[in-house]
């Protein structure tokens, strides 16, 4: 399955005007940004650059992509793209210099998550799959750590495949979820894909296959004694923890330990308690209770709070559809343009909302330290003439600066250079540690300082002044 | 890409169980349904039944696919699934029977969207990928029909393809959306795909491409003259508008009617007002109006309540995530076992919501008409000894009569028998313009009436009694 085509019309009509201007020997960049964090959180965690990388790589217009847009037609029944234009797609290969954020960093509004510059067909053709792809991924992997902040170190299992948004919708969740810091996933695909650990043992239609639940867990242990979680809610939930202790009695005289038990309904934090009082005296105090049923970071800290005993968190829907906020409203804005042997032009998008008008200049952002804690992230242009450690704040629109010394690293990779891969893709599971490193390195930050390099910011409000006027 | 493991590793798991206590030369029965309509409405309107037909059609385990099964662990890090068990999935084709409610069908609460017989392997390794595939694009469909129903009778275009969660996330939303009365969509892989027609012409980042906003709709007329949408909110959106009308004036002379304007920010109502005056004072009263921006059924309620003059809704992230509920919550409950050469045994789930306790028996929906409007839909057991054509509804638990001869359609259609398919596949258009039938049937009604046929509804009662005592 060819992607190319994942891609808005306008797209592809505005390539063809620029074609037609002989705009694609100009040089354009763009920057993929959001303008606010998720879930109303203090940051977001930036995931799917591994999988715009491998989309990229796979990018060309193949036969039956230039067929069917030689069908496309306007208004008048004519096409909308003449065949030069179409031999021009199918000869089109990828040959732009990309920065970005590595997966696994965390981030905040306003920042380039992704830089482009080349030719500015390509950037309009990439603008559509790579909003498409960072966005759901970032967003899915914010939530996901925010799922892992309230069950404070205890297992997160994802469990939402089938309540996911489509196939994608469902594997590229489990990569950023895991990402985000869950244990395993229920998906079997995207653990064989992307080598996630997956979980799961039966369902209330395994029990509901047999005439007894006592029978169906002694089955169960019979087919498979070294992964038995018992779910048992299917007819009464103590009765069935009851059941599941006897059986894994017997299991320890074959040589075996139960791992646990799954709660799917009713009161999480009574029944938990009530079998972990079960279990332990019946002497399992390590059998695990594994819990479910349309969880998500707000219900986990509420069953803590009641005291729930809960060892295995099982999140689906919530989690892989991000369910109080299913998107990330990232944006991709042109900033700079430059004719063949000309100066660089910079670019805004003007707004009502000054916050809305995009940044000019080629971006890169640094992130500031002190004690090896981070203290402030400034965005600024590579190429503006003048650079000084000093920013202007988006939030409270004041002076930051930062004393010449301070450690500081730019937070944008170099990914591709004209087109050539330079970018050492690390393994999910370095990317996961990454992660994990960087949530507890942000931990207890609040309200972080995001500015605008001084003399960009001073360049943008000229530009802002230019225009209107 | 082979999708057979899009499934829980549970279904796995349990097939293994089923495999080695010999389960799966039974015939199992499972419904796939949804409890509560979406989006507080009055009905959900079915989607994804094409995409479930070629799940099935291409489902085989792969050489691969065994491989990485056989690389998975339980606890004792011995392998989950012994090889002979492995042979047999690698040897595993679908022969099951499939009856399901064709799309574009309007659907309600408890009926079986779809119904499963045959191996309960099958049948548990299904369940993951058709709960994901019927869930997302029926949710879609019932999205764009609310949309739609807003928009009375004006064209809506989805435009989500760019905040969709994955790439599948915004194809098969495109098809739903289709399906649910959409006009045409942004996103030309669905396009291509589906034979959906696509619509786009340009962004703000053309304008920003050249100097000045009137050289940018100059080059965009001379380039395309017939798809001209000029985006006209880019610096001053009512400047935009008489620019755009410049140009237009320009693009007749050669004999080109330019198609509208798209407004993509600040108060639409208003800016659609004073834009319609401009265009008409112009001599182009038939220029459309396009606005984007956040829309969603409320949105366009509300801006046509403000007098609005759009004549085009661009309708993006809130339709193809279904923003306010992003998931539908269907479940697949196994309903029916036997053994070979044995009877039928029915199976309830119990809950202690007496409206989630699964129902028995081997389900069709039975829908009653008078007047050739429908007035009620029974739900009842093709394998029940008696049938008399009397429900209890599930809303009110009250008993509801049909006259014996009242017209009446059984809703779900043989799909699949024994493995072989049996339904002759509708295309996209047909279902749509099914669907838009089916929107028309029921407009105005609510509250409508649905239950399970009475002696169907007294041996559940039975069963729930069985099951507690």
């Amino acid at each position: 399955m060819n992607y190319t085509l994942l891609t808005d019309l306008y797209q592809l009509t505005m390539s063809y005007g620029y074609w037609k201007n002989e705009l694609h020997t100009h040089e354009a960049v763009f920057h993929l940004f959001f303008r606010k964090n998720p879930f109303k959180g203090q940051y977001a965690l930036a995931a799917g650059l591994q999988t715009v990388i491998d989309f990229i790589e796979n990018f060309h217009f193949a036969k039956d992509d230039i067929a069917y847009l030689a069908t496309l037609t306007g208004n008048d029944g004519k096409p909308l793209f003449e065949p030069a234009f179409l031999q021009y797609l199918a000869e089109l290969t990828f040959d732009c210099s990309i920065d970005a954020i590595p997966e696994g960093t965390i981030v905040f509004p306003h920042q380039p998550l992704l830089r482009i510059r080349g030719n500015i067909i390509l950037c309009q053709l990439l603008e559509t799959p790579l909003l498409n792809i960072l966005n759901f991924q970032t967003l899915i992997a914010t939530k996901a750590a925010r799922v892992c902040a309230a069950a404070k170190g205890e297992a997160v299992l994802e469990f939402g495949l089938r309540r996911a948004q489509g196939q994608d919708g469902a594997i590229s969740a489990s990569r950023a979820a895991y990402i985000g810091g869950c244990a395993a996933t229920s998906n079997v695909l995207a653990g064989k894909l992307y080598n996630i650990p997956v979980k799961g043992t039966h369902a209330h239609s395994w029990v509901m296959s047999f005439e007894e639940e006592m029978e169906a867990f002694e089955k169960y242990a019979e087919a498979m004694p070294n992964n038995c979680v018992f779910l048992v809610d299917t007819y009464n939930t103590l009765e069935g923890v009851k059941k599941a202790i006897e059986v894994a009695k017997k299991l320890r005289e074959t040589g075996h330990e139960a791992v646990g038990i799954r709660l799917d309904s009713g009161d999480l934090a009574a029944l938990s308690i009530a079998a972990r009082k079960l279990m332990d005296e019946a002497g399992f105090p390590k059998m695990q209770i594994v819990a479910s049923n349309d969880l998500d970071e707000y219900e986990i800290e509420k069953l803590k709070q009641n005291g729930a005993k809960i060892d295995v968190w099982g999140v689906g829907t919530k989690l892989v559809t991000a369910y109080d906020q299913p998107a990330l409203g990232g944006v991709y804005k042109l900033s700079a343009i430059r004719a063949p042997q000309e100066d660089w032009k910079f670019r805004i998008k003007l707004s009502e909302q000054a916050i809305k008008v995009s940044n000019p200049g080629i971006l890169q952002v640094k992130r500031y330290f002190k004690n090896g804690k981070p203290v402030g992230d400034m965005i600024f242009s590579e190429i503006s003439p003048t650079f000084y450690h000093e920013m202007v704040n988006f939030a409270e629109n004041e002076k930051i600066s930062f004393a010449e010394n301070t450690q500081s690293e730019n937070v944008l990779a170099p990914i591709f250079r004209q087109g050539k891969k330079v970018y050492s893709s690390p393994t999910l599971p370095i990317i996961r540690a990454f992660s994990l490193s960087q949530v507890a390195l942000f931990e207890g930050i609040t309200d972080y300082k995001v500015g605008l390099e001084t003399t960009l910011y001073e360049l943008k409000m000229q530009m802002i002044r230019d225009r209107i006027s």
